[in-house]
């Protein structure tokens, strides 16, 4: 089986000012093609210390795959490190040269002297052109055929490179086929305990696929992960536990992999010809930015109408003033009239509206801060309530009722389902 | 000046299910207090591999510091490879036994076996209880001096370990002083390559504060970074560079560190006593979502109106029929019907309307996928508009379209100022 280890190169991580999101999506991949991943590193700018650590790197691993430090200036060392590291000198790669230099004829800009640094690659490597950037990448072979790959540490020129062609020079060196191949089920509205009661037996006993938990902001994503030489065998084992999950966790679960909540909302709104709007006060427009982000959510969504101050819940929503006065802006009676009024203004068959204490100031004893009411308005002049009340900060607090919200659709979207499947 | 690595521990970071979040806070943690950290490392729930890993980074620096692995169930290695590592063997720690006793008796649930693992700790070591948690922390010294820091890698019980246990612990163990300080200009509304001409001669010349730059969705950041014995030291060497920089950058600085484009338009709309509203298309709620996220937005901001269909643009923003037939939902005049609708509407001040074509359908030669057209509607009944296009995918198409409208509030906000202050 193959093995390498991910090395990530910038002074920049290493003071914690860039969130390292590169080695991410190289795990993720290698993982997907079977290459297995004993470790993850990230270095500064400096020679020394990354030639150091490629040397060990290659003393545990089949080779290392690099991002970053290839750009023009004179913190950028990498290549002077795998140069010693393989024992190859730079040499100038023409065909880059020539690349780089159109890409600045192209932009219609001046190349600097330093780019042609760009151009100077180990003797002998593998090149990885970069239609997306001046740096090339390549492949540096040691002469007992340890590989140090080196790509740009910019993602947007990083991944392509990956994919089309660091990944498939990988799998045709070492005729890769074991792979492991995920498939992540979401989960929303149920606790991580309650999720952990029900599928625990599974969690316990299984080898291939293994089962992995993992809670987040509210939601829970339950990974089924398989060892298989191909995707159709990995499927056949998948296949059988994810629908017993699926069974176990019922109408908590909305989609698998790529799947949003509010994704499986729009297409649960499309299949039943129904349309939605939104009254949000705490989540201040939050709700409809989730919606409006999936493709294709024009055809289910209307709008919404952000009330954040009282004149704007009146004026738009026709909450009645002595609601506000009465029941206050954060109560049952306001969500209501909230979603009423945003139904009628909106004309949507499905209205969520949410009035709630975001802090950090506002809070009271009665109305502490993280106190959300939710309402959820139906065509047929139905309305559900929800209280809740949620820990952390302004952000957590908006992100958790987000969610919430979207939970409260999408449950009540499949409660609907499942009561007329269930009907006689 | 004490020195570091980082390791972070589980299965789930190198198959790339987890983002490392907890590595870049420790890491700013570091620089903040002067240790200087050589290089970050994450490795799977292998002890073996683990404790070969600490062995490396103990050569290389003067400690280790781990987050994870510290559950209660056998996937959790670090302390028997840390053990190893430090040559002591692990004990049973009786306060931590009780502690974690103590919370479940707190929850009301009973304590499993396995928990009784999290209170065994290497022999000597220095515990740091977890109130956030059951797992405790620690510090084991090698007899060289040498150390090892564990902290548990839930981020929210790691946070308030490092801050309140394990900085006080390094900072009276090394007498750390020397310390990287850095603050950051924000920049929004020019582009990075006209920026880099504005500043080039700083970024070559400057050694003690240094600068660095940063592009990120639309806008930029300009780091700057001194090295220096306390806080005040830093902020003489920090403060004329920063007022050099702001000069040069002019109205495209928004603020400094923690200060959002968000934040600083409520600051400066609560600052002239204005309100502000917002007609929402194709950004969906996302600028009213990043307006609301400010602490006290209330005071400034009234509501949104977000009008994803055209039946909501006709009813709640009075655009004219006529004007979506002839010019189309994407153009100048909606755009402009929009701003004035969503200003008599919202009764705000200022209001910036939406209106684009975010894909990946509905795009024409004329009007493609990424053109966003903005209006700003003012007090005095004056529009300023503006056509954008942006490139990337859909997400990327309405956060760029998200930032340009904050940037276009920013900038006629600080032109006004600007203008009242040349003034004779």
């Amino acid at each position: 089986m193959a093995s390498a280890e991910i090395v990530t190169i910038g002074t920049e991580i290493l003071l914690g000012h860039l969130v390292d999101t590169n080695s991410v999506h190289i795990a993720r991949e290698l993982a997907d093609h079977g290459v297995d991943v004993y470790a993850k590193h990230s270095v500064g700018d400096n020679a020394d210390r990354l030639a150091a650590m490629l040397e060990g790197v290659l003393e545990r691993a089949g080779g290392a795959i690099c991002t970053g430090g290839l750009g023009p200036t004179v913190d950028d060392l990498t290549k002077d490190a795998v140069a010693r590291t393989v024992h190859k000198p730079l040499v100038l790669h023409e065909p880059s040269l020539r690349a780089i230099e159109e890409r600045f004829r192209q932009f219609g800009r001046p190349m600097a002297e330093n780019n042609v640094r760009q151009a100077y690659l180990p003797d002998g490597c593998i090149v990885f052109d970069n239609p997306h950037g001046t740096a090339p990448g390549f492949v540096a072979l040691r002469d007992d055929g340890k590989f140090v790959a080196c790509m740009p540490g910019v993602p947007r020129e990083m991944k392509p490179m990956l994919a089309e062609k660091l990944i498939p020079w990988l799998v045709q060196r070492f005729g890769l086929r074991q792979a492991i191949y995920t498939r992540t089920l979401h989960v929303v509205g149920i606790g991580e305990s309650d999720l952990d009661r029900r599928v625990e037996d599974l969690f316990r006993t299984l080898e291939n696929p293994k089962i992995a938990m993992l809670a987040h902001g509210g939601r829970v994503d339950v990974k089924v992960m398989a060892k298989a030489d191909s995707p159709e065998r990995a499927a056949a084992l998948i296949d059988p536990v994810a629908a017993e999950l699926r069974k176990r966790i019922g109408a908590a679960w909305y989609g698998d992999d790529d799947t949003t909540l509010a994704g499986a909302i729009v297409q649960a709104l499309a299949a039943r010809g129904l349309t939605l709007g939104t009254a949000e006060s705490c989540t201040g427009g939050a709700i409809a930015d989730e919606i409006v982000a999936v493709p294709g959510a024009s055809a289910v969504f209307r709008g919404a109408i952000v009330a954040y101050s009282n004149e704007v819940k009146i004026a738009l929503l026709d909450v009645p003033e002595r609601t506000l006065a009465t029941a206050g802006a954060v109560s049952e009676e306001t969500a209501v009239a909230m979603a009423r009024g945003a139904r009628a203004r909106l004309g949507a068959d499905v209205v969520l509206a949410t009035t709630g204490i975001a802090g950090p100031g506002g809070g009271t004893p009665e109305k502490p801060v993280g106190l959300v009411w939710f309402a959820l308005a139906l065509g047929d002049g139905e309305i559900e309530t929800r209280r809740l009340t949620f820990p952390g900060s302004r952000a957590d607090i908006r992100e958790r009722a987000t969610v919430a919200a979207l939970s409260l659709i999408w449950r009540r979207l499949e409660r609907d389902v499942q009561a007329a499947t269930s009907t006689p």
